[in-house]
């Protein structure tokens, strides 16, 4: 199994002065997805939590709604030059009746360590259909509640006070406590492996649930926020045009620059209460 | 021609207050990419120098190699509903004799608004062969001009001030002279559109030039220097594992942290000079 930071010699400059001394750096490595033996998707993470990020993918695109849309996951037993498993092949077999999502390239994935459109080679199939809107969810958060929430996601960071090198996403209830912490290269990744973490433990929908990510809030991830049911997406950074307007169209609530003792909501403010 | 910022009402929230005032977002809308015209990806990005964006992601894919790949690049004249060209439909004509790339699903494009893989759908697809190595690069840079970088880029970051919302890339000579600073939600995007830039202005290998990004270098920022021939890269954040090990096999010279008067050099250290 992969680690999650390495050692690596570095040279720390200034005008000054040269010292060589030891970094610790976030592991990258990739991770194909198959499903069925097909290769589906190719991302750029951090290894840990790969079984919660293949299933938070897929709840987020669409191609499963829960835990029993899925029968099994394992590790492809192919190695490396070495020899040993690589642990980076990944393949899903999805329950019988479950349909094996389109693989031809205007129908493909793209997705990425951090960023961009997990989506459709078309303008028009960017917008996902989510089978569990949270627009009639009633969940109500306190301003203060909110406000403690990025200290309460910085605490279970354990490996950016390390590396510098990863984002975070965590879910949290409506009262503040945490149900999961993961850290990912890719903040997208972060995401999809709480969202995979609600899978396995059957919590899709997820009425009810707070989830704070550690920088910007884009289109994706006001989708994935909606693919997974959840009432309330908020953000320590900024916000993008279209993440408010998805939101807006799902019925999420948008908070951006959640930092010290205030926020932005940019959509569904009538959750936040004082 | 799309927007690069909007203004949108939000609700600024405190413990003791509520108050409602317009806020200027990052736009993120998507691009999709199409050769001959045939769909190849679909990017989320922030409208403005889509031909640039185009290019450096075509030169970074391996696509073209210059210039003279490329016939013509224009708009689609599709129109969204209200009848009006979106511009988010960008088609590229490849010139006669350059090939098209494979777009089946195992050797297809993942892109992105600011990380992951734009490789393809198999682990060892995910390097990219250059035709522009830096590895025989003999360009050196002084410590204090690198220093100076960031806050060179940030002087020409003027959507960022407003919105908080973008990533940039720069591209410098070795004295520190900025060639092309571009913003973008995504920071791939941004890295693509400076490259874009090389490309229109036929400056590819980027021979002799720094590229500093706003944020962290990932395996794939790594990559996209190698394949415009960019001899050193420094971001302001940190790297990831892969970012360094792809450095030293490219020869990159990889720098992170770039903060204050200080840096960490991880590859290539011997273009780094007092």
């Amino acid at each position: 199994m992969g680690r999650v930071t390495v050692r690596r010699r570095a040279s720390h400059l200034t005008a000054e002065s040269t010292t060589t001394r030891p970094e610790t750096l976030a592991v990258e490595e990739p991770l194909e997805l198959r499903i069925d033996g097909t290769a589906i998707t190719v991302t750029m993470r951090t290894p840990g939590s790969d079984v919660e990020l293949a299933q938070g993918f897929l709840l987020t695109e669409g191609v499963i709604g829960g835990r029993d849309d899925i029968a099994r996951v394992e590790y492809c037993r192919g190695a490396g030059e070495d020899g040993l498993n690589t642990y980076n092949v990944l393949d899903v077999r999805l329950t019988p009746g479950v349909p094996m999502p389109d693989v031809d390239v205007t129908r493909n994935f793209y997705t990425t360590s951090s960023c961009g459109v997990c989506g459709k080679a078309a303008l028009d199939a960017v917008r996902l259909k989510t089978r569990f809107s949270p627009a009639g969810d009633e969940t109500r958060v306190p301003v203060d509640v909110l406000t403690g929430l990025p200290d309460a996601l910085r605490e279970q960071q354990k490996v950016f006070a390390s590396t510098g090198g990863l984002h975070a996403a965590g879910l949290f209830t409506a009262e503040g406590e945490p149900l999961v912490v993961r850290e990912d290269v890719g903040r997208h990744n972060a995401v999809d492996k709480v969202l995979g973490w609600a899978v396995l433990n059957d919590r899709v929908p997820l009425t009810g649930t707070v989830l704070v990510v550690s920088g910007r809030a884009s289109f994706e991830l006001v989708q994935k926020a909606a693919m997974a049911g959840v009432p309330v997406l908020a953000a320590v950074s900024a916000p993008s045009s279209l993440a408010a307007e998805l939101a807006d169209e799902q019925g999420v609530t948008l908070i951006g620059f959640l930092r010290g003792d205030s926020m932005n909501v940019y959509s569904g403010a009538e959750r936040v209460v004082a």
